[in-house]
């Protein structure tokens, strides 16, 4: 998906909210959990019981519920490779209902992957090609031949980590290379490499305070924004101070909306939540 | 697994060698490849077929002709989620084949994995219970709550990446903390959360010059050496300048091990490329 379209999206749903699709079993409503004893159903050609059913049956009604009110899903890998080949089946899955369903969304493979160029390439194919995602979520701790191999994919986008929202982000992210932060560093750079088409930039909303600062050096690029629900960030203030002037953000909620409700009114409840999330 | 099983394996064997499992079709002997088209194997009770079939068998040739000339294995994740869930399943096939076959082996799941806690929590789960690795490689820049839930799980290891083996290294790990360099702050502060028996570091061979220099503030640490082989590094200057007085090394070589010969005799080139990398 290209730059435009993503803008054409946001203006037309008037939100920036990116949904985050990290399932844990545990958190699921009592009647999705169920599921997994109870058979199994047949989707799209193929089977799934237990565990990969439950996230699949869970993630079809979250994205059934939030779609009219978001621009992406990011599902974390994390919360799949835990179930194992289950739980990257159950992936596949609910990247292939969100593609037949609604082609309009922006899809992120939230997966911090780096490493050395011929690794790098294989990760590309990976989420590119095996899996149909439209970026990757990549660390840059390696530099810039660890981020190249994603900027080779037409239409395809790096989404690299700068200011994350957790509480150590400024242990390392916070070193200076010459007189700048090594999270500026790390964007000027990639900068250099990359267009505002093929690569966006993770900032937390728990550093809301740096955005307008990031915005003056990065005015173009979308930034990812997490960190709003769970995590304390507004996404108000993302908007006030992250925004530029075709908007160029996704503010991206996951545990606040997933798990708004444990009842089987869980998904009106996500629907809710998502429609005042990073709405204007 | 201990560090005084890994000492003991090592002066053993005499040897500090890793193979890196990155199985890649399309470097496989022909013979290898053929598999792919010639129905299925049944391993363990599931059944393999197409790619799944040749990376099984591939792994089973490579780990029995290598398995006593090596005191690891250490397949990259790359290289087996870009085939999808068929590559996974053959990862899983894998660490259950050594696991059964050579229970001394050291298991690193090279992941380069680093999220937040709450999510650093489920790759922990998903590399130390779904799957069966003693170790998995992580990327500290998100800093120490990205780095501990991986060090909850007793006998497991995180293996942080300290300074990398390739060309781009230095652009962000040579930035500056303090009047230090940003691999150094890394393993300082990673080794006042940790312990000698939790934690490992990469180092990448072909920083060699620098190996002595790390031995100066980190004696007793294991020292994970990529980059020899295909990329360059000498074992032996690996082994020069960065034992302690125990070894305290793990020399990983990939490709000049998995397709050192091209023909039906693989697997006789692997175990002589093995048996002459980084033995004393």
């Amino acid at each position: 998906m290209n730059r435009e379209d993503l803008y054409r999206q946001i203006q037309a749903k008037k939100t920036m909210l990116c949904v985050g699709l990290d399932v844990d079993f545990q958190k699921m409503p009592s009647c999705i959990r169920a599921l997994a004893e109870n058979g199994e159903i047949v989707f799209r050609g193929r089977e799934f019981r237990g565990t990969a059913r439950s996230i699949v049956e869970f993630n079809k009604a979250i994205v059934d519920a939030t779609a009219a009110h978001c621009v992406a899903y990011k599902p974390n890998l994390a919360f799949y490779e835990c179930y194992g080949t289950d739980g990257m089946r159950a992936l596949e899955a609910t990247v292939d209902y969100i593609r037949s369903n609604y082609p309009e969304i922006f899809l992120i493979a939230d997966a911090k992957r780096g490493d050395i160029g011929n690794t790098a390439r294989m990760y590309a194919r990976a989420f590119f090609e095996t899996m149909d995602f439209d970026a990757v979520t990549v660390a840059p701790y390696m530099g810039a031949d660890s981020v190249t191999p994603f900027l080779d994919h037409k239409g395809r986008w790096a989404i690299v980590l700068a200011l994350t929202s957790n509480a150590s982000a400024a242990q390392f992210q916070m070193a200076l290379k010459g007189e700048k932060p090594l999270y500026q560093a790390v964007m000027e750079e990639m900068m250099e490499i990359s267009t505002p088409d093929n690569m966006m930039f993770v900032v937390g909303a728990t550093r809301a305070d740096k955005l307008s600062e990031i915005r003056s050096f990065c005015p173009d690029n979308f930034l990812l924004v997490p960190g709003v629900g769970a995590q304390g960030g507004s996404a108000e203030e993302v908007m006030r101070y992250g925004a530029n002037d075709r908007g160029g953000l996704l503010i991206n909620s996951s545990r606040g909306i997933l798990y708004a409700d444990g009842s089987e009114k869980f998904a009106d409840a996500a629907a809710r939540k998502a429609a005042e999330t990073a709405s204007f």
